[in-house]
C-alpha cells in the first residue's frame, strides 16, 4: 500500500487567498444571487444542531442541477478550494463546518421527486428532498419511505451520514434504503453507482462506499431509494418497566423471537418525565418502551399480544396498546420531540447530543454504566434509544459558555464512546463522525482506518471534499 | 483523480519464474504437505462449475489461520506473485482461475464456528464454514442463517461474491447478512471492518466494499454474520400460471402488498418438466411459482390465503399449499436440484449457467424476450428465478467442445446481459463478475468503473489479488 502521510493533510491552495477569491468571483459571475458571501448566511451554513464551534465557509452557492454541482467542483478543484455539501444543516457532529474555509454547496433547491416506480417500490429523487416532503408526495400511492431521523433531514444528507431512526429495526438504515446514487467525484465527473435492480453482484459496492462518507469522497446529486407498502394495519403502545435492564431483556426476547416490530424505543425515567411535561403524556416516570407493529389486522393484534406476554415475563407492563391513529401519532410526536422535551427540563441550558450503538446483549450494561456516569457528574441528561438496534442517545443539558462544562461534557462523551467500542459496538450508530467523533476512529477501527485513508487519498488526492471530517488529521 | 492506466495491468513478477519458484519453495518449507504443486490439485482449484477454460495456479496452499494467510500474502507480495483465494470452488464465472499463475490459498481448513451470540442473533465464523455446516451447527439454538445459494458454498466465498439465493427476498443478500469481516490486505496487514453493533455511522463502509470484491482487494479470513430466529411456522406451496407474464404480475402484486414472502421462485415450463422428471413432482408443465411463508401459525395461514387471492386475480392457481415439513422439503430440494434436473434433460450435454437481475416491473419483459431468444437459437435452456428480487438464471445445455456452440452461447449471454442493463438492471444479480461478466461492466457502470479501478490500484498497486477478475484489463 502506498505511503499515506498526506492522506488527510489540510488542503493547500496554491495561492491561498487568491484561490478562494478567484473561485468566489467566478461563482458570483455564473450564479449571481445564488452565490452569497454574507456573514449571516455563511454562519448559518456552518451552524447545525451541533455543539461544536461554528467555522463558516467563504461562500455559499445554491446549486440547481447535477451539472451545476459538477461545474462548481471542477472550478474548486482547479484552485484547490475545499467544498462542503449542505443539506438541511440538521447534522449533529459539525459535518458542515468549514475548518479550512471553502465553498458550501447548498442542495436545498434540488428538491424534486423525479420518478416514482410503484411496481418496483422505488423512486428517484434529488438530494434536497426531505423525508417528510417525500412521504407527503407518496401519500396517495400506498407507499412510504421509512427512514426517519428526528429532524426533517434531506435524503442526500441522510445518505451521506448513513442515517437511520426509529424504523430501522424493521426497515433498515440508509445503507439498506438506497439502490443507487448519482455522485459528482472530486474531479468533477458525474458517475452513477447502481441501477434499479434489487440486488447486484456486478463489481465493487460504490453505493455503500458513498453512503456514510459524509461528503468526503464526492457529492450525492441524485438518489434512487426503496419504498415500502403502507402496512394494512398499525398498532402501537407503551410499556413501563421497573428498570432499564428488564426493559432491555424484553427487547432482546422480542427480537430473538423474530417478532417483526417496526419500532421499539426506550425512554429512561428522566426522558419520560421530560416528555410528560412537554407532550402532556401522563406516563408513569419509569423506564418505558414505545412500540409499533405493522402488518395485517390480525397480525398486529397477534404481535401486540405476544409482546405483552414477553413484557410480563420480564416484570414489565401492563402494555397499553392502541390502533387509533390519533393516539399513536401523539405518542410518536412525543418521541420525535424528545430533544425539545429534554431541553424543556432546563430551558436556559445548551444541548449536547451524542449517540453510540452496542450489541443488544450489552445494551443494558452500557445504559446502566452511562446512567451511573451521568449521576457521578451530576448531569441533567435524559436517555432515549432505538433499542431494537442497540443504539441510544444521551442529551446533556450544559452551559456551552462554561469551559468547565464543555470539558466535563467532552470527557463524558469520550468515556461513553470508548465504553461502547469496548463492548464490541461503535462510537456512533447513526449521527456520523463529522468532527466530533474523529478522535475515536483509531480505537474503533485500528489499521482499517489506514485503508479508509488510502481510499480517501486515491479518490480525493488534494483533500478538497469536506476536509477535516471523518479522517483524523495526520 | 490520479492516472489509472496501470489499474489492472497484468501483475509483473520482477523475475518472472524465479518469483513463483521462490514463493513455492518457501511455502513448501513452511507448510510441508499443506502446499502442493500436483497437476490434479492445481486443476481442481481452478475448476469450478464454470464453463470457462481451466487456468490452474502454480501451487495450492491450505491455510489454517488468519496469521498464516497474512504470511502467505506477505511472501507473495515480496515476489509479486498473484494470490487467488479458494473456498469450495462453487462459483460460476471463473472466479478461481489463475490467468497469471500464482498461489491458490485454500480456506477449507479454516472451517470453525468460533462463537454464537444467541442474544444478539449473530455468530463469528471462519471463512471455510459452509452454509449447510453453519445451519447444522445452529440447529438446536432456534436460530438459522438464511442465505442459500444453490451450492453448499463457504461463507467466505459467499461474502466475496455477494451471494444470495431463494431467501433473499425476505432476508437479503450477503451484503445484509455480514456485520463485520477480518481481512488480510494486499500488503499482508490484518484489519477488522465493523464490530458487532447492528448499525454504525463511524466511517467508510469497508465491510460492504470487501463484500463482492471477489478477492481482488484482500482475503476474508473471518466473518461476523447475522442470524435469524427460526420461524414459529412455515408454509409453502406451488402455484401454476398460464404464462410467465401473469406469474410475474402476481409476484409484483405480492411484493407491493407488503406480503412478507420468504421465498418466491419462478420455474418456466421447461424447468418444471425437468424437475418433474428429476425429482418426481408431477406438476403441470406450465410456468409455476414456488412459495414459502414464515411467521406465526396464523400469520402463514393468512399469507397463504392472501397470496391465493392474488394468484387467482392474475389468472393463476389453484395455489396448493402445505405446512408439512416433508412436502415442503421435497419441493425445495427439487428447487435446489434445478441445475441437475436441467442437466437431466440432456445428460451428455455441458452446462452454461448465467444470471441477470432487473427491476421487477421489467421481469416479465426480460424473461419473455429471453425465451424468444432461446427459441430463435434452438437452445435447450430452462429458466428459474428468484423473482421477488427480479433475478433469474438461464441454464443452457451445450457442447463446450463445439466452437460453434460456445460462440452462440457467448453471444446469447451478451444479448441477455445487455438486455438486463438496458432495462435498468444488472449483468449479474448474484453470481458475480469473475472473468465471465467483466466485458459488460463498462456498459453497466460507465465512468463509475474508473472509480472502482482507482480503488483497486490504491489498495493493490501491484495487482496481485485475484488478478484478471472484475476489472477489465486496460
Amino acid at each position: 500500500m502506498p505511503e499515506m502521510a498526506n492522506a488527510t493533510h489540510a488542503p493547500q491552495s496554491d495561492n491561498e487567498n487568491n484561490g478562494v477569491a478567484a473561485v468566489v468571483k467566478a461563482l458570483k459571475e455564473q450564479f449571481q444571487d445564488r452565490c452569497s458571501t454574507s456573514q449571516a448566511l455563511r454562519e448559518q451554513h456552518a451552524h447545525t444542531t451541533t455543539w461544536l464551534k461554528n467555522q463558516p465557509p467563504d461562500a455559499v452557492v445554491f446549486a440547481e442541477s447535477t451539472e451545476e454541482v459538477a461545474e462548481i467542483v471542477r472550478l474548486c478543484a482547479r484552485y484547490k478550494v475545499p467544498i462542503i455539501p449542505f443539506g438541511t444543516g440538521s447534522s449533529l457532529e459539525g459535518h458542515v463546518n468549514a475548518p479550512f474555509g471553502g465553498i458550501s454547496i447548498d442542495m436545498s433547491h434540488m428538491n424534486e421527486v423525479l420518478e416514482v416506480n410503484s411496481q418496483d417500490l422505488d423512486c428517484r429523487v434529488q438530494p434536497g428532498v426531505t423525508r417528510k416532503q417525500l412521504n407527503s408526495y407518496l401519500r396517495d400511492t400506498g407507499l412510504f419511505f421509512p427512514i426517519d431521523p428526528g429532524a426533517d433531514a434531506s435524503l442526500g444528507g441522510m445518505a451521506a451520514t448513513r442515517a437511520s431512526g426509529t424504523n430501522a429495526v424493521r426497515y433498515g438504515t440508509m445503507k439498506d434504503a438506497v439502490l443507487g446514487l448519482t455522485v459528482v467525484t472530486p474531479d468533477g465527473r458525474i458517475i452513477k453507482t447502481g441501477g434499479r435492480a434489487k440486488k447486484s453482484s456486478a463489481g465493487y459496492d460504490l453505493t455503500r462506499l458513498y453512503i456514510g462518507s459524509e461528503g468526503t469522497l464526492g457529492i450525492i446529486t441524485e438518489l434512487t431509494v426503496r419504498l415500502h407498502g403502507q402496512p394494512e394495519a398499525i398498532s402501537g403502545g407503551v410499556c413501563p418497566f421497573p428498570d432499564v435492564r428488564s426493559a432491555c431483556n424484553a427487547v432482546i426476547a422480542t427480537i430473538q423471537m423474530g417478532l417483526p416490530v417496526a419500532r421499539i424505543e426506550l425512554l429512561d425515567s428522566l426522558q419520560v418525565k421530560a416528555c410528560n411535561a412537554y407532550s402532556k403524556l401522563g406516563l408513569a416516570e419509569t423506564p418505558t418502551l414505545f412500540l409499533e407493529f405493522h402488518g395485517s389486522e390480525n397480525g398486529v393484534k397477534e404481535q401486540s399480544e405476544m409482546f405483552s406476554d414477553i413484557a410480563e415475563e420480564f416484570g414489565g407492563g401492563p402494555f397499553s396498546w392502541a390502533t387509533a391513529a390519533e393516539e399513536r401519532n401523539k405518542l410518536w410526536s412525543a418521541r420525535h420531540d424528545a430533544y425539545w422535551a429534554g431541553k424543556g427540563l432546563k430551558p436556559d441550558a445548551d444541548i449536547m447530543v451524542t449517540d453510540v450503538c452496542v450489541p443488544i446483549s450489552r445494551l443494558a450494561d452500557c445504559v446502566a454504566d452511562t446512567e451511573e456516569d451521568i449521576r457521578n457528574n451530576g448531569f441533567l441528561a435524559p436517555i432515549v434509544g432505538h433499542v431494537g438496534d442497540g443504539n441510544f442517545h444521551v442529551q446533556i443539558l450544559v452551559d456551552l459558555e462554561s469551559e468547565e462544562d464543555v470539558r466535563r461534557t467532552e470527557s463524558f462523551v469520550e468515556r461513553l464512546s470508548l465504553r461502547a467500542i469496548d463492548m464490541g459496538g461503535t462510537c456512533t450508530g447513526e449521527h456520523g463522525v463529522g468532527q466530533g467523533k474523529m478522535k475515536y476512529l483509531r480505537k474503533e477501527h485500528g489499521e482499517a482506518l489506514d485503508v479508509m485513508q488510502t481510499i480517501k487519498q486515491a479518490l480525493d488526492p488534494d483533500n478538497l471534499m469536506n476536509p477535516g471530517k471523518i479522517l483524523p488529521q495526520s
